[in-house]
């Protein structure tokens, strides 16, 4: 037997012949390299080292090391301000790029900001004031060279939704800005602080399904909601569900809707859609759909003026007011009742806005291959929020759609953003009153037309191919968002993000190992078909570090394996089982409890008369194994470094007699 | 270089030369076995599956494959009522050991009931009522042998500090009272619930070392209640924490305590700690302390009666009302403002007295190694509870002294219970009037002498030993109940056990691996120092799942680790990576996020001019690496079966020129 056995691992055998770190395995023949036990360190490093990795990942300090005080000093100032780092090798050919790039997202943001303002139940200027500030201020401070910052549909329509649920808008426009505002003000305070605490990781709790999902949602709310002014319907309900929605349009479907406005907003839509289409063909075109908007709002406007279509029921944008953001410091709530509320909605847009923005950020981060303090980039995008809020502006963010042109426009900095943003000042400053006439269905068209991008069915049907439990994140969101109200959507979102977490530190996976012919390598019987399980020993996988919330489920389920492998070795009337192996390489952490739970795996084997072996216990394992005394408990010859070792080691100790 | 690397890893090459099932990998010579696609499952099955482990992961249903109907029937009778199936074969021989057990347990729970319910503010009888009817519903139900049921001091004080919360039990014990049943309702709804949809799991969720820190901080906190009676002090705080019961204890130092309840207490608790000892030093010796108790309330009775010390101030039960358990079924609140109270205190009592009973269960389940079913239990002691709460007992669960004492005295069966709660039944029913002059003072000290055995130094030694973060949970559990309440503590408890899984799936341990030398294994450079790195290719393993909460930090935690690794290459001006191979035999799991991020790293690495190679996936993740077609993307010859194929593959490919 043993002579069979070791033709058959011979060749690990003789790796482990000549071994010079390696120790006699008590009585048996056989040497097998020892099972290392890491370095004890001690227990401040231990805490340190844990911090380290939990807080500060990405190693922020890195190029702080051994520098002179004065050096220090400039480092941080860049740090805090990049623009100082990246600023000083900036050349005119570098400029070139950003002024078309900025003049692009520029006309491609002015309309759409004056349509999402209402989104957010705002006056038409403030979307315009959004894309001002924000964009100069993340100039200085932003790490990202792609992103595009201003008002964004999702975000505007979030906070919209939540603000209105406090403050009629229509009823108390004042008090309703100021929350508005006050509301920026806090998302700015929690982006800031999540980034100067380093939570930035708390974001990645909304999965990527989570996200495509909610953005679709999102996408057909809002597209929804423009039929208001497509159709120039006067009475529209409050609610953004479809349901409540449908039936307010077809409600007003015989006296409700107006010809003249339906007409302008088909025909630019169709428009619209076309210059999108063209742009998605040919990628040299890019800038087509990108200045669409533009010119459409120019005809039309220009039409509306001479048909004075304004006059048979055709709404118009009437009155934006003219100048740049007035300062609205004192317009924010530091106290009373509305200051727990604009809060509580500061909090849950901050989140939404960060979301969308590193996300973004990385995404062309990566595409681009530069790296991207994600929590730098939070303090950045607060500041900008924070500064905001005081000179009226509201939460921006950034831009899906526009930062994309951005990148194929050819931007090599955020200059593109100071650009865009100057282009916005001039048109505050200057054309405000060219938009008297534009008729708001253009408007809607323009947003249509944005956030149908939004739906990306690729990536839900590579979803639904991946991962089925992404898959129903994802649609959770959807319909949540779609049926009920963002905040319905975002909770179902998160929840199921959560529950899959602990749904897989509750459930690991187990499995059978048996070895792949003519090698020493064991796997993974369902994966490994010709994988044969060696007589006498059954070898079992662990597929996740054993802790409180899985240490009795995994006790039991080997319990399980054995139980099952032991009735089907009677039908066949085989050798009984001897020794169980239990493979821990994926077992990367234990606790207490799941000490307890190998304790109690090891009694009841014991009482079977069936032996525990482990194999390839992780140095963090290893420790606890030693700390709880379990090596001498079940024996420090039942420890070895592979499957195969092990295996080696019990085979000829097999009783044969079944 | 070929050369050098096939001797080295000669014994691997051996294996796979002759291997069957094996495949040409592209253009490179050494052939390598394939890595296993599982075989293709479709939804359904995949669902299912997923659901069985969830909820069924104990397989409860084994014994009903194949069956008649008709035995199925009786089967299904004998899950639900486990005592028609051991009660068949059931023998004298047993009953004498239940007998036996069953007294003892009794003598040690009837002067407890009657202090446990001074816990919970309410009359003794009402401790006496609980372990009657519920001990008999579980022995019908339940599927453990050793447990002892009845009203335990933790649940107690947990129920007595909630009820006090909304209704004062001086002011108003009517609706105390029945609130106190409509509480024990929902207990019992709750636990019968969780079993029946088979959410047993969830009370996995409260770490051991949570627990442990928990019980000892209930312990110290109830002792600390029993220096009212103890020191005979008349008005003593409402709160538990131990800042204001000290004050209250100082407070009355002068005048309102009283010397000869003192001695009594101090004498009699001298006497039960002594008893303890001994029955701690002799295992034959445990019936010492379990009849102690009994025999201290007798004496102290006596004394108190003839030399009529009540009279001085030393306070006595007085009165117990005679008779079995009342009906209490028209006394809950299925109605009114107090519902949702009852329903939310059950809630809580509920789960932390089924976290009790299960873990006791279990304890003794594994000593004897029989299984136990946790769902099933818990529909037995919901049903208990459910029960008790019509026939005026408060919420009782399995007691770990107690369950203790049921074990060493010998029990065999369930029966013990019922032999015990005939006793209680027959002290109700004959001897409650002898407990008249009983002083309160020998009820605490036998609590205090009870509950001191929930602190348990060991294991908190041995969890500071095995893991720092179970420590925290422990402390912060035992200092939220013993400087706050019972409340906050739980939640401290269940908060810190949840943050340590989210850290852990968020923050996945990562490492490089080095070749053993003479193995073809290869580990940890940490754990193993003589591993030694091969020149020109990093081999990085992830150890955990890669799901959205960290598939970002693990992509840039392994591009940190090229970094750096890159760097000390630089400064010995040794040959770049070429290579990149993860070994990726504990990532368990990918989903969409997870595959992004591979994508991204794969792409920086193209910019690098680093190949990206994979090692070992298992078989989720073969799967989803195809559906998502990122094995097209890196290419079929870049994932392999062990770390060494890989390095074998790429080794002689390596451009030598620094």
């Amino acid at each position: 037997m043993s002579n069979r056995v070791s033709t058959n691992l011979g060749s690990n055998e003789m790796d482990v012949i000549n071994n010079s770190s390696s120790r006699r395995s008590s009585e048996s023949l056989p040497y097998v390299h020892k099972v290392g036990v890491p370095p004890k360190q001690n227990l401040l490093k231990e805490i340190a080292g844990t911090v380290k990795e939990t807080f500060f990942a990405d190693d922020p300090l890195r190029n702080f090391k051994d520098q002179s005080k004065s050096r220090k000093l400039v480092l941080g100032f860049q740090a805090i301000f990049p623009i100082f780092e990246w600023g000083r090798n900036y050349s005119l050919s570098k400029f070139k790029g950003d002024f078309i790039a900025g003049l692009t997202i520029a006309s491609l943001c002015i309309p759409q900001d004056i349509g999402y303002a209402s989104l957010a139940n705002l006056a038409p200027q403030y979307g315009l004031y959004s894309s001002f500030v924000p964009p100069l201020v993340y100039a200085f401070m932003g790490s990202s060279r792609d992103i595009a910052i201003g008002p964004v549909a999702v975000v505007s329509l979030l906070l919209g939704s939540l603000l209105q649920d406090e403050i009629d808008p229509n009823k108390n426009p004042v008090d309703y800005l100021r929350l508005a505002f006050t509301a920026t003000f806090f998302a700015g305070i929690t982006q800031v602080t999540l980034g100067f605490l380093r939570l930035g990781f708390l974001i990645d709790f909304l999965s990527h399904a989570a996200i495509v999902g909610f953005m679709a949602g999102a996408a057909v709310t809002i597209a929804l909601q423009q039929l208001k002014g497509l159709l120039g319907i006067k009475k529209f309900t409050k609610n953004t569900d479809i349901v409540s929605v449908m039936r307010s349009v077809w409600g007003s479907v015989h006296h409700g809707w107006n010809w003249q406005t339906i007409l302008i907003g088909v025909s630019f839509l169709a428009f619209l859609l076309v210059a999108k289409y063209i742009g998605k063909k040919k990628k040299k075109l890019f800038w087509v759909p990108a200045i669409a908007p533009l010119i459409s709002v120019f005809l039309s406007t220009f039409f509306v003026y001479i048909t004075r279509a304004d006059k048979h029921g055709v709404k118009i944008v009437n009155h934006i007011r003219k100048g740049i953001n007035p300062p609205s410091v004192d317009e924010i709530f530091f106290s009373g009742q509305y200051l727990a509320k604009g809060f509580r909605i500061g909090l849950v847009a901050g989140m939404i806005a960060l979301t969308e923005a590193v996300a973004i950020g990385r995404t062309f981060a990566s595409m681009k291959d530069y790296q991207l303090d994600g929590n730098k980039e939070m303090v950045a995008l607060g500041t900008m929020n924070i500064v905001g809020s005081m000179t009226s502006c509201y939460v921006a963010t950034g831009s899906f759609s526009r930062s994309a042109v951005n990148y194929m426009a050819g931007c090599n900095t955020a200059v593109s953003n100071i650009v865009m943003s100057t282009a916005v000042f001039l048109t505050l400053k200057f054309i405000t009153p060219l938009f008297k006439y534009t008729p708001n269905a253009i408007l809607s068209s323009i947003i249509i037309s944005a956030v149908i991008g939004l739906i990306d069915f690729e990536a839900v049907c590579l979803i639904w191919k991946i991962d089925k439990f992404d898959f129903v994140a994802c649609m959770g969101a959807f319909f949540g968002v779609v049926f009920s109200s963002v905040e319905i959507g975002l909770l179902i979102a998160v929840s199921i993000s959560f529950a899959k977490i602990l749904l897989q530190v509750t459930r690991p996976r187990t499995a059978i190992l048996g070895k792949l012919p003519r090698t020493t390598v064991y796997r993974n019987i369902l994966q490994y078909p010709d994988a044969t399980k060696v007589p006498g020993i059954l070898i079992v996988r662990v597929d996740s570090a054993i802790y409180f919330s899985n240490s009795n489920y995994v006790k039991e389920r080997i319990l399980r394996w054995l139980a099952d492998e032991e009735e089907n070795l009677k039908e066949h009337s085989r050798p009984r089982i001897q020794y169980l192996i239990v493979e821990m390489s994926p077992v990367t952490d234990i606790d207490t409890s799941g000490i307890h739970a190998l304790e109690e795996l090891f009694r009841s084997l014991e009482k079977r008369d069936i032996k525990l072996v482990l194999a390839n216990p992780g140095p963090v394992v290893v420790d606890k194994l030693h700390a709880s005394k379990f090596q001498e408990l079940i024996g420090e010859d039942r420890i070895f470094l592979t499957v195969a070792d092990a295996v080696m080691t019990c085979a000829p100790k097999l009783e044969l007699d079944p």
